[in-house]
């Protein structure tokens, strides 16, 4: 059985990531850890507690991360992700408080722990920046070699990007700590826009959740319906939203789902195009890729397991 | 039979790229079309005149096409191509004269002639800037249905540029052109750096080359160590010189040497990234894709055909 660490900054697709590991056979939710990004790490980290009672998964641990890029001083949410998430992260939508609080334990220390504990059977599925992800590789060595891949949500490789032209948002946020992730030597997959652009929701589909007539169907089609509205002003080219977070977590579970190209990749950290997510020129010919980019997604498929499983967990919910 | 059309700003690579194909008995080169980029358009049509000659092929016609982009009011040849090219654009290497001068019919009226009477037949492969390309698409729109393929050498999709980080020699010499040749739907394959910096020659071919004792391998040989040598100082981490311009033309003739992404693509005509070439994102859900991009590569296979191709006609020309 697959392991899942989701490290979120929870806003609206990364609780429909919560939702399609949940309402995964396959998978043990292992934890969740906040990162900041879509909303202050404070706020992802509320989101997550509530969002995972709320699925009747009050088990699963939530681990606060790093509050801000190592570099930055600090982190401020940027408008437009305001507009797309809401300014809770959750589109609005009231959902009952938690009643847990996030453990003790830092995130980078839970995502080391963990990766000595699990091993290869560990998935990290980071959806934000990659700021814990690069702490934990940094804090120790062991753990790259340890966990069987990290399946990552960011980056634009053959597509431009959503922040501006060459720069996805959640690389946005951290590209010194995901330019180390990178070239780090990790196991790695990039789910990036290149795929998620092509696997949208519509209102058909969250109709559905609602008529489930249950509190978790009713909240996640609002929750969904607002980030379906913001995509209609961001991306009207696309005629729905796009499942970014959800992707990745389907290909973490089944990679099947998506068709790679292997290659070592950078961030460029400098320059006109920071934050760019590229092949890197210097490892071009190297044998070995450690890591793969997804270029095409089975779209048909991918939305029929996001259905079902999500579906069947929101049907069960309270 | 394939019908090869050439369209080149003959340098070192393009000369490769004519013995490729001269090289090559499933392939027959009905002319050859001269652009800028490399050289000055006249310095290219006589140096395809004498490259064809030295070959023992004096029947293949050179056209003169395009001096300049159509948004320019002219053009220089850069430092950079000038140190990797040679000013004459043959790495300084002693042709004999051309006893033949361009035909009198222009570049772009050839290939509208060509397509009608070739047809799928006909294969176009610009590796130079795609002015003459866009003005034939321009000029007689049926081109585009007309013709089997456009297989450009040009463009950087998973890696960097060269010319700078984002922008690749050959399509910022014409944004414009190649904006319009991407999004005009005719049927085309981008053979860029992505592929073109993993096929690499080395002093060690040259050699076999000088010891046919023919007068074309002596040249070859020495045209192609000045590039070498031109990349020891330009892209010291590659270890050998781009086999840019030839790739293109083998994978004209036998696509099974790429892997490739069908995707429609753009070019970036505006901003600080003008002259990327990068996914439309308008057009990633379009269910037809006329475009491909190659993203991986044959090295072992398309090495040793050039090698033989190329090896065969240098020891069979005087």
């Amino acid at each position: 059985m697959k392991k899942i660490i989701l490290d979120l900054d929870t806003g609206i697709d990364d609780a429909l990531a919560i939702a399609y590991v949940l309402g995964s056979p396959d998978a043990e939710l292992v934890g969740i850890t906040g990162t900041y990004g879509n909303v202050l790490l404070e706020q992802g980290v509320r989101n997550s507690l509530a969002l995972t009672e709320l699925l009747g998964h009050p088990e699963v641990p939530v681990f606060r991360g790093e509050p801000h890029a190592q570099a930055a001083e600090g982190f401020r949410v940027s408008a437009a992700t305001a507009l797309i998430h809401g300014p809770d992260g959750v589109g609005g939508v009231e959902l009952p408080a938690p009643r847990r609080t996030a453990e003790e334990v830092p995130a980078v220390d839970f995502i080391v722990r963990a990766a000595h504990e699990y091993g290869a059977d560990l998935v990290l599925v980071p959806t934000g920046p990659l700021t814990n992800v690069a702490a934990a590789l940094h804090k120790d060595p062991e753990v790259k070699d340890l966990i069987g891949r990290v399946v990552l949500m960011g980056g634009a490789l053959t597509q431009p990007g959503n922040v501006n032209a060459w720069t996805e948002a959640n690389i946005g946020q951290d590209p010194e700590a995901a330019n180390e992730v990178f070239r780090s030597g990790v196991r790695a997959t990039m789910v990036g826009l290149d795929v998620t652009h092509q696997t949208l929701l519509t209102y058909d589909e969250t109709r559905q959740w609602r008529q489930l007539g249950t509190r978790a169907g009713e909240a996640y089609a609002d929750m969904t319906d607002f980030y379906i509205k913001a995509y209609e002003t961001t991306a009207p080219h696309l005629g729905g939203c796009g499942l970014h977070d959800p992707l990745a977590a389907a290909v973490a579970l089944d990679p099947t789902l998506v068709e790679c190209l292997p290659i070592n990749m950078k961030v460029e950290i400098e320059g006109a195009t920071r934050g760019r997510t590229i092949g890197d020129e210097r490892r071009l010919n190297d044998p070995e890729k450690t890591m793969e980019v997804a270029v095409r997604v089975d779209v048909e498929r991918f939305l029929a397991e996001f259905m079902s499983r999500i579906g069947s967990l929101l049907a069960k919910a309270r």
